[in-house]
């Protein structure tokens, strides 16, 4: 059976069976101590064993690391646990050596991320995975209950025309060959990794209503930051029918939907980050779940900051983007997530509505307490005319990008949608600060192992 | 509202208001009537609407594509629906002219590849692309309700050991360049999409128990068949102390779980490709769920074949892999699903546990009729020794996969794993027949649109 069921239920005084591998070993003067875990719930469980067993000398001798299966009594423990077992039989079904590098101390992360392929036996990672999981199926089941339609936007792609970043080259050319020509390449021309499947999704949305991604998404940046990866998770849901004020509307009951599966569903893990790696991180999220968001423009925005008694490094200014350190002082200011909407077009995408002041665009950032932009969303251009002249403003390629403005000329909606990266969101779930640490195997600038 | 939530109670004598595209539109002398749909379900609604309406002209020239938004009073049908809107406003959203690809009349499937943008407007891609994402949560509830981790496996990687398939190329050289270095590029080495992330996964199971990946692999193999796509997403659980009875258990359970997830949830487009496209899908779901599946050796397969009154293009023998003819002479022989287990270990892949005869190995096949091959499964080898003698001898590269080997020397654990096509699924469950038609931008040789 499970650890998971041992936990779930009363088995005082029966007999069990489980496996797992061996985190601690102690030995006393007549019993030896074993805490198992089989990782399919946060809590292990205390083995207890003495010279009775008839392979002693054997199971005493286990080191760290090796897996196990033991049979025996769930009795009363006389430690701290609820319960422990008396193991009646232990086989043993792996070993491990003293080269093992998951030891009961404490590693740092850095060390932790040259064996991630370990590491998830370590608490902090079973935490953070399974956190990674459990946030991974609030979000299916959020926009599936709501009738969304689960798209899966094409990850190779011939259009980079959104210019969200740059894009790493899909190719099968021999590479030690001279004269290398793109009509030669596999898809008979120049392909990359999607950067976002939004143009795709809108299209679905434009049959379905509703449709969100779930997939991974790319950035070829030689960015070497806590918050950069050159492979992550987006979620980017598209709605049709929906305004600003109707996109804000989802956007925040969406996070609170998440916050509270999580909180749900993953208790002990919150409990062990809320106690080794951030002591304010539960009280954070249930602040969340029970906030209010604001909703306020982007020039309500510069003139709070105008006024603000702080030295900024950088002056906020109407019509240009606001740093860092404006989004902390906003998000402090009000002590709840900020919607700030109606930005200045220059500085956002083509594809966002524009605005009838002929200066701002219908684009709305989350700005969250202790993490800052979270989501980034917008309604989108549904007129066929403004959003061409947009592009040739923009000095676009048009052409490439027929099937995409072609979406207005065929039955044009009002429709928004917005941009979730996964792991920005799991790095506010589990204030683990640098995203190497919430990815399996991260994929960073000279970095791909395993 | 949505036309769901229309079809989902009873809305007679009640003003509504609903946004929709234009599917059809006839006149006649006193009425028009408008069959709208909005993707929200798979069932549309009428609108009827007389001179009386105040844009009377406008509307009534709308041309099919065009989206409105209808105000009215849900009434008793003249027709064959139950109820139909009589409308009191319509605005129009967008105009759609005539040169819009999508008319209410049979395409091609070949054609509509050609505007895959605009094809999940038609009723067929409605149904596909619905039991696409509903086929989705199901995997996701599966294996969640379960307590199975879900695992992202990397998309880019440096690792192509197992052999399963030609690799895309990830780089960010620029090819115009001569004399380029692998050492320059982006990881400082030569990357590629990922074949699968099995491997990745059973690091996983070596921590959670229970794992699960579900996302885009890749192949850059040159074919151009019905069932071959360049980029595809994969389903592949990973399940420690668990034998490879164990997993077709799982495996068998699992694919039942789905089928009945899918026939709960999509009645309408089952019924419809039911009707359309093939008469026995329901009949063969059904089936399915009702039946035990098989579990023979490839041995007793061969056995089988060569006693068949048949003569296949192929000689069945023993020690060789089965051809698709012997599959299909197989799963109707049974008429059930069929397992096919311990493989010659020749044909079958490294990680695979060795049997004791020295000759087979713990890879199973689930073999269905009407599609095929449709999952591939194994008991992986578990013990170090036998891994390491299995790779020399297929001279493979053991230091650069240390971290896979090396889980069968900390704790090394039995456990099984399979994998499923996502798409192969797909056209099991449609019954459309090539793979170009269930995934929503295809990528094969030569072609990577939108």
């Amino acid at each position: 059976m499970e650890i998971k069921e041992l936990h779930l239920d009363n088995y005082l005084g029966k007999e069990v069976k489980i496996n797992g591998w061996i985190r601690n070993h102690r030995k006393q003067a007549h019993f030896c101590f074993i805490d198992l875990f089989d990782g399919t719930c946060f809590k292990s469980v205390q083995i207890v064993y003495d010279e009775e067993l008839s392979n002693f000398e054997e199971v005493s001798k286990l080191l760290v690391g090796s897996s196990i299966c033991v049979s025996g009594l769930v009795v009363e423990s006389s430690g701290k646990q609820e319960f422990e077992i008396k193991a009646k039989e232990v086989s043993i079904l792996g070993y491990c050596d003293e080269t093992y590098p998951i030891q009961p101390k404490r590693h740092t992360r850095e060390f932790l991320r040259d064996v991630a392929y370990l590491r998830p036996r370590t608490a902090l990672f079973q935490a953070i995975f399974r956190i990674r999981s459990v946030a991974s199926m609030a979000i299916h089941t959020y926009f599936q209950d709501r009738g969304y339609v689960y798209f899966h936007a094409p990850i190779i792609t011939a259009s980079d025309c959104e210019g969200a970043g740059e894009m790493f080259r899909v190719t099968t050319l021999d590479l030690k060959n001279k004269n290398l020509k793109d009509e030669d390449d596999f898809f008979g021309k120049v392909t990359g990794l999607t950067v976002s499947g939004q143009l795709e999704a809108e299209t679905f949305a434009s049959a379905f209503s509703k449709c969100y991604t779930f997939g991974p998404t790319f950035r070829a940046e030689n960015s070497n930051t806590k918050i950069h990866a050159s492979e992550f998770w987006m979620v980017e849901p598209e709605v049709a029918f929906c305004d600003l004020d109707g996109i804000m509307d989802i956007e925040e009951e969406f996070l609170k939907f998440i916050v509270s599966y999580v909180l749900e569903r993953c208790p002990d893990e919150i409990d062990f980050l809320n106690h080794f790696v951030e002591k304010g991180l539960r009280n954070k999220l249930e602040n969340l779940l029970n906030s209010n968001f604001v909703r306020i423009t982007h020039k309500e925005v510069i003139d709070i900051l105008k006024k603000a008694d702080v030295s900024f490094d950088f002056a906020p200014e109407y019509g240009e983007d606001i740093a860092k350190e404006h989004e902390k002082y906003i998000t402090e200011y009000f002590g709840v997530p900020v919607f700030i909407k109606d930005w200045p077009r220059d500085i956002k995408a083509f594809y966002m509505k524009q605005n009838e002041d002929g200066e701002t665009v219908r684009a709305v950032d989350l700005e969250v307490p202790g993490v800052g932009e979270l989501i980034g969303g917008s309604e989108r251009e549904a007129s066929y005319e403004k959003l061409i002249a947009r592009m040739k403003e923009l000095d676009m390629n048009i052409e490439e990008l027929d099937w995409y403005v072609n979406l207005r000329k065929f039955g044009t909606v009002p429709h928004s949608g917005f941009g979730l990266g996964f792991e920005r969101l799991l790095i506010y779930l589990t204030v683990v600060d640098n995203i190497r640490d919430v990815i399996p195997y991260p994929r960073t600038p000279k970095s791909c192992d395993f």
